[in-house]
């Protein structure tokens, strides 16, 4: 896992329009604003994680975060969000299980969804093999348990996004499920100008009765690859914050400690480890970070603010 | 959790007959021989256990462990049992999940044994409500597919036991399905004297088709109650290997470490948690238990040999 996956540059590439200002417009900045939520993905996943991110988020930077529901860790999060006030948390839609040591089934049962599921009646490891095995309506009915789950948690979500963008590099039909789920839900689904106009616009009737309009769309996803974390993890974040260009950004990092048991969910793996885990961290509840992000007049919003624009 | 529930007791009674002393002498010893097997529980249940438990198994007191098929980190058990030639790993039949904010659903799946699944698609957290919902066949389905799961994981079993005893306590269906697979494998399934004489004998029909002359009967079955923690486990464990008596005898532990994820795993239970577990671990790793094993006598055996007389 030393190179992202090719289909996964694809999310990370400069945006085609401008779309997006407007989105900056619909909650209440100008145009020239630079507006960031900085997301910790995969709480959920370990207990490691759930105590990162929850001590992240409060101590402040860190503004919304999105939970894998398939995992053994999940009914924590309900328990952990309890103790932040209106607390940003969102649904990281768990198509794959990616640790070797450490599994999860999909949430809608292995019987029920088993394009989902691997032999050893696990998730895949990887997008490829969900694109190639999981029916969108096999798709549509785990991403519909997981939110289910989220609830019987206790978590109300404010917004659903992707683990490992499987729901954007698969068929295009995943894609629908995630968009109407989202607006039958009325929270927004995380979506960049990349997919409106690679993925949507050239197949816009099955995206019919999809209210395309009314979709806010992010201007950049910003996301460490395993260069930037061999190149330092602070180089990285410095450069991204002091280059933020107007407009409504989301930054996806990944928290969790360096702890035996992160390091044994990760084991094998030499990037989105616990090492890396832990850099993201100790950068975002640090000081430099919060002199960055007020000395570049960057703007933390979180994705429930969003949501009040639907 | 502060008491064992009643139900639960009824394992630890003093034996009734001396039927399991043939059981030391077809294993080639003396009916005043003093055989016990020191076996780890749980394993698989979590990274903690899992690495507890392989380090005391290589330290060499704990003779024997067995696998929870349906928990997360499963697989890791695996690939520890690769490192110790000719481990003795067997299932632990798993029925609850009784762990508040760290889960997983049965491995059959939860809409082929919905009896097993508790609203949040889980397992029940005690064995209770479990015999009010499962029926026979869904246990039977669950135990097949908890065997095919640790098979592909690595792990061909070399007996099965069960996880708090809900095959015991539950209908006795249940455990004439354990009894009837274990015969399937030629593999032992953990009995005791009680269970022969409390539930097997009085249902006989029921058993029909099992060959009861040829189950390796258990003597006693020993392992620590609240109480027993409560005033030290140096204490119990010290009296249990002094007054051990002739037969063939298994003493139940739980190896973990006090660590953060092991605290995690068991929050909100004051007993069978993370420190109770490194208790197990440090007692059992001591010079002070060799010296009282070899003082005493005993016998280390394991179930590997005890299925050799099958």
């Amino acid at each position: 896992m030393k190179n992202l996956p090719i289909y996964f540059a694809f999310l990370f590439l400069t945006p085609l329009t401008t779309q997006a200002q407007s989105l900056a417009e619909k909650l209440g900045y100008s145009k020239e604003d630079k507006l960031l939520i900085i997301h910790g993905d995969d709480v959920g996943v370990s207990h490691s994680q759930n105590k990162a991110t929850f001590e992240a988020l409060k101590s402040g930077l860190v503004t919304s975060t999105s939970m894998m529901v398939p995992s053994a860790w999940s009914a924590e999060v309900g328990v952990m969000a309890k103790e932040i006030p209106d607390a940003d948390v969102g649904i990281h839609i768990t198509l794959t299980n990616e640790w070797n040591n450490y599994n999860w089934p999909p949430k809608a049962g292995k019987s029920v969804v088993p394009g989902l599921t691997n032999e050893k009646g696990f998730m895949y490891p990887d997008c490829p093999p969900v694109t190639a095995n999981a029916s969108p309506e096999e798709v549509e009915l785990e991403i519909r348990a997981q939110i289910k789950g989220a609830n019987e948690m206790g978590i109300t979500p404010t917004h659903l996004d992707s683990h490992m963008g499987c729901i954007f590099y698969g068929r295009p039909e995943y894609l629908r499920s995630y968009l109407k789920i989202a607006q039958e839900l009325k929270v927004p689904a995380m979506v960049n100008t990349q997919i409106m106009e690679g993925i949507i616009k050239p197949n816009k009737a099955l995206f019919e009765g999809i209210n395309l309009e009314n979709i806010p769309v992010i201007n950049e996803i910003i996301m460490a690859n395993p260069e930037d974390y061999e190149s330092g993890m602070e180089e990285f974040y410095t450069k991204q914050l002091t280059n933020l260009k107007p407009g409504v950004h989301v930054m996806l990092i990944h928290l969790a400690f360096d702890d035996e048991e992160m390091n044994a969910v990760t084991a094998g793996h030499d990037s989105y480890h616990a090492p890396w885990r832990q850099a993201d961290f100790d950068f975002f509840t640090s000081e430099k970070a919060k002199e960055l992000i007020q000395k570049n007049n960057i703007k933390l919003i979180t994705w429930k603010e969003i949501g009040k624009t639907l």
